[in-house]
């Protein structure tokens, strides 16, 4: 995973350089991102509060201003670090696939497992919309960027159609959200396995008859 | 277009119905839901109120408690409002499609016209997420059904696929959703045919080299 945040302005305008230097600051910032993921999943930005973060994390009231100036600043840097966690819990899974279609089917099982451990990721990147708009664009731009890049990597490779390209991997990362809301997040029982499979299934043959 | 909300309780609980009897009163209506989807869309939840709505409508104050009785009232009608605007203006559209996959493209389309013209409901439906998550879950479920609904008729009538179903819908509606963020929302110089015409070309045939 990247570092997390490493600087940003405080009030006098001059920047701060906020990234850990030890293994036990890694360790604290850590808790303190893991504590925000609940207390934001739970309360949403708005009720959310610094000493309910420390509280939650265990860790000094201190520490947090180590890291952060702000429940803005650390909302932000969660934003990044979800993505950042999300990314690195599908890439080594979609990189084993045997072929480019069979790595959209890993990839979006392995977004559904991570949305049923994870369920406050929908509220924490949905607020961002409000709270935090450019995080929220930059979530989904880049996680849009992976999948064009492995489709046009395929293309190339002549495993998939030529034309396949970034209006493609935004269908793709729509379905995969939508199918993670509604089989990831509101329904417990669904088979996850089965869902990625029917969508995957979709995406390699459309919709033609066989 | 349904009507609006029909009756909701008021402090007394006992219910009281306030659809509008006379077609000034629907007017009127009509009036203050397209200012709210303005407000809304403007200031967001937390920052709208009430008086500027019926600034925004030119209506008086109380033709406003004539319909609703707070600004959760009205957002709730107005997220109905909006969902049942996209099925009127997407609905035609789609009826007149020669086929099954035309009928998708055309959704798609027509969906990215709409998004173009009302900006504000991205905005708005996710911002139900936090305010109204009945009404966000609702939106959602009644969109993807009749987009099941299409695919189950046309896949019972030969058309497509035999096992075209839900889990199909909810990739479409995702694809839908997020098009018309990228391309309606966020580009106003894309080619909204093209990005349609590229997406039903991925959901006709999927990825498959030909």
């Amino acid at each position: 995973m990247d570092q997390p945040p490493v600087a940003t302005e405080n009030a006098g305008s001059e920047v701060r350089d906020k990234t850990p230097r030890t293994e036990r600051g890694r360790r604290t910032l850590r808790k303190l991102l893991d504590a925000a993921a609940v207390e934001f999943g739970e309360r949403g930005f708005h009720e959310a509060s610094i000493s309910a973060i420390t509280r939650r994390a265990g860790t000094a009231l201190g520490s947090f201003y180590t890291y952060f100036d702000s429940k803005d600043e650390i909302f932000q840097a969660l934003v990044r670090y979800m993505s950042e966690q999300l990314r690195d819990h599908v890439t080594p899974v979609v990189q084993e696939a045997p072929d480019a279609i069979a790595a959209e089917r890993l990839g979006l099982q392995s977004y559904l497992g991570f949305v049923r451990e994870h369920k406050e990721i929908y509220r924490i990147i949905d607020e961002a919309e409000f709270v935090d708009y450019a995080s929220y664009r930059r979530h989904y731009e880049t996680t849009v960027e992976r999948i064009r890049h492995r489709l046009e990597g395929a293309a190339k490779r002549g495993d998939i159609r030529p034309d396949a390209g970034e209006v493609h991997a935004w269908a793709i990362a729509g379905m995969n959200v939508f199918l993670g809301m509604r089989y990831g997040l509101w329904d417990e029982a669904a088979d996850v396995d089965a869902v990625a499979q029917a969508a995957n299934d979709l995406l390699a043959n459309g919709l033609k008859r066989n």
